[in-house]
């Protein structure tokens, strides 16, 4: 619940649709926890006004920064003064902080958010071997950042298999310690299995890989957020995985958000 | 205590500075406590850059509204799509409705607000002696009001005699049945008097009228919100007066402009 005063700095979530964004209820209970006066509003805007939004925004003096949902992530990089390098690797930005000289700073914190949820669970990446599912958006993040983390070994793949070798390729690149691969996993051999697809979502979907394979050390960590155990995670569950859901994605994006438009 | 979600409708209320806004803080409590499903958040806009700020808030779809205050109230009259009568002949705005295809209708709900507030306190408007202090922006609001509501007599007096004169004459136009006159008050024939200045903020202020010289039997009214009994308003109590505070017109604004948006 927020309290809205002259004071409070104002966020925004900008997207369309907007009717199912739950950031800003969740990003306004996290201020509200901790005393911090600020509050998000969705705003609806379509793609062909987000260069117009963006010019507004940098005028209100009493705008902190704003999040940026579907189908904005990507065409936001062009209107930014500056992207932060896990923007600029992952190729979308998906929180904007506004100065007070009204330049724009962007950055991705998705990746951040799944490694802090990671690290929140107890769950050691340095030296890991990943074994990822999805190259998707949020897959981008989550490669880049389990990466940077200090992963060992990579795998990702996804339906479209192209996408899954060139994330790998390019994750790579920027991070050479790790080796990547978008080619076929081993499940047995994996410390760290991600699903960063959106299977899971809908009754009836496929599993994203064979979980009864998994060793019973390895976790098995999950971005879908409803259900919040997942047939994925409780086939791991059944193997005696540990289990990441979703939720704790979430919860520390919520805080990498609020370090980034420094509300921290 | 406010809850933002997707299906949230926004407001603003555009201003500079913001620091002081209470009306954000009053329009959430009067949603939260209707269970209307809107928000409201102060934006702080430079007086250059209302026109872009207006053209943003045209497109986006989930903004029902804004309020405008100092120093927007008149500038923003030449920027929307449609004025009501009453922001017309007070020749300033305070409350605007986006409409669903980005269009803006404007009104002035000041006056709504003040002669709501002596409805709801039970005093009869329609054949009573008015006089009214101060003819600045409250104050014009105020006067076009009182005639509205059936006031017979209205005398305006205002330290800056001119405008007094002025607004009288204005008032005089637009309601012929109000006898209007901005001279020399008769204190003691008033039915209603009405403090519509300032004055009664600071500690020292002189009392706008001679509240003495009331009569048992009249009302004494007040814009001022803080303190909450104006000197004026205790003269008057002393004399035996009705006395309805700046809070009445406040509280009966809040309503007037949900319903000015859609809200009600
Ligand atoms: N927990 C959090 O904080 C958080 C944050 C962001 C996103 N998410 C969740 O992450 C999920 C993905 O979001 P996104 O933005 O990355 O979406 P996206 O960019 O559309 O990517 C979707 C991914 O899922 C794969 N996929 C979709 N349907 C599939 C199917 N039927 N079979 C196999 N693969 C399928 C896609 O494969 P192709 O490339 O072959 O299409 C792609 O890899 C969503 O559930 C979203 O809610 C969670
Ligand atoms: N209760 C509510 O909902 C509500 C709503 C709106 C406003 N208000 C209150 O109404 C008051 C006036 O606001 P406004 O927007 O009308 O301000 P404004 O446009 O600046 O007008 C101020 C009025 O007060 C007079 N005044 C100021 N200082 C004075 C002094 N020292 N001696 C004599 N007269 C003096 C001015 O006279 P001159 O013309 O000679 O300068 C003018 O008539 C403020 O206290 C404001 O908070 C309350």
């Amino acid at each position: 619940m927020t309290r809205i005063t002259g004071k409070t700095r104002i966020l925004f979530i900008l997207g369309e649709p907007v009717a199912h964004i739950i950031g800003s209820t969740l990003l306004n209970e996290h201020f509200a926890g901790r005393g911090i006066d600020a509050a998000v509003s969705p705003l609806h805007v379509a793609p062909v006004d987000l260069p117009k939004v963006l010019a507004t925004l940098r005028i209100l003096r009493n705008v902190a920064g704003f999040g940026v949902t579907i189908p904005h992530k990507i065409a936001v990089l062009d209107l930014l003064d500056s992207v932060g390098e896990r923007g600029r690797l992952v190729g979308a930005v998906n929180f904007v902080r506004r100065h007070p000289d009204g330049s724009l700073h962007g950055d991705n914190v998705d990746g951040l958010g799944f490694v802090g949820g990671l690290i929140a669970a107890g769950v050691e990446i340095r030296g890991a071997r990943v074994l990822q599912v999805g190259a998707g958006g949020a897959g981008r993040a989550i490669a880049f950042a389990m990466a940077e983390a200090g992963a060992a070994e990579l795998t990702i793949m996804n339906r479209s298999a192209d996408k899954a070798r060139e994330l790998a390729a390019a994750v790579g690149r920027a991070y050479p310690t790790c080796r990547t691969d978008g080619g076929e996993p081993d499940t047995a051999a994996c410390d760290i299995a991600i699903n960063t697809t959106s299977l899971g979502m809908k009754d009836g979907d496929a599993l994203p890989l064979d979980a009864s394979r998994l060793a019973p050390g390895a976790v098995a960590a999950e971005v879908v957020m409803t259900p919040e155990v997942t047939p994925f995670l409780a086939a791991a569950a059944a193997r005696g995985c540990k289990t990441v859901p979703g939720k704790a994605m979430l919860l520390a994006q919520l805080r990498a958000a609020s370090d980034l438009v420094g509300l921290a």
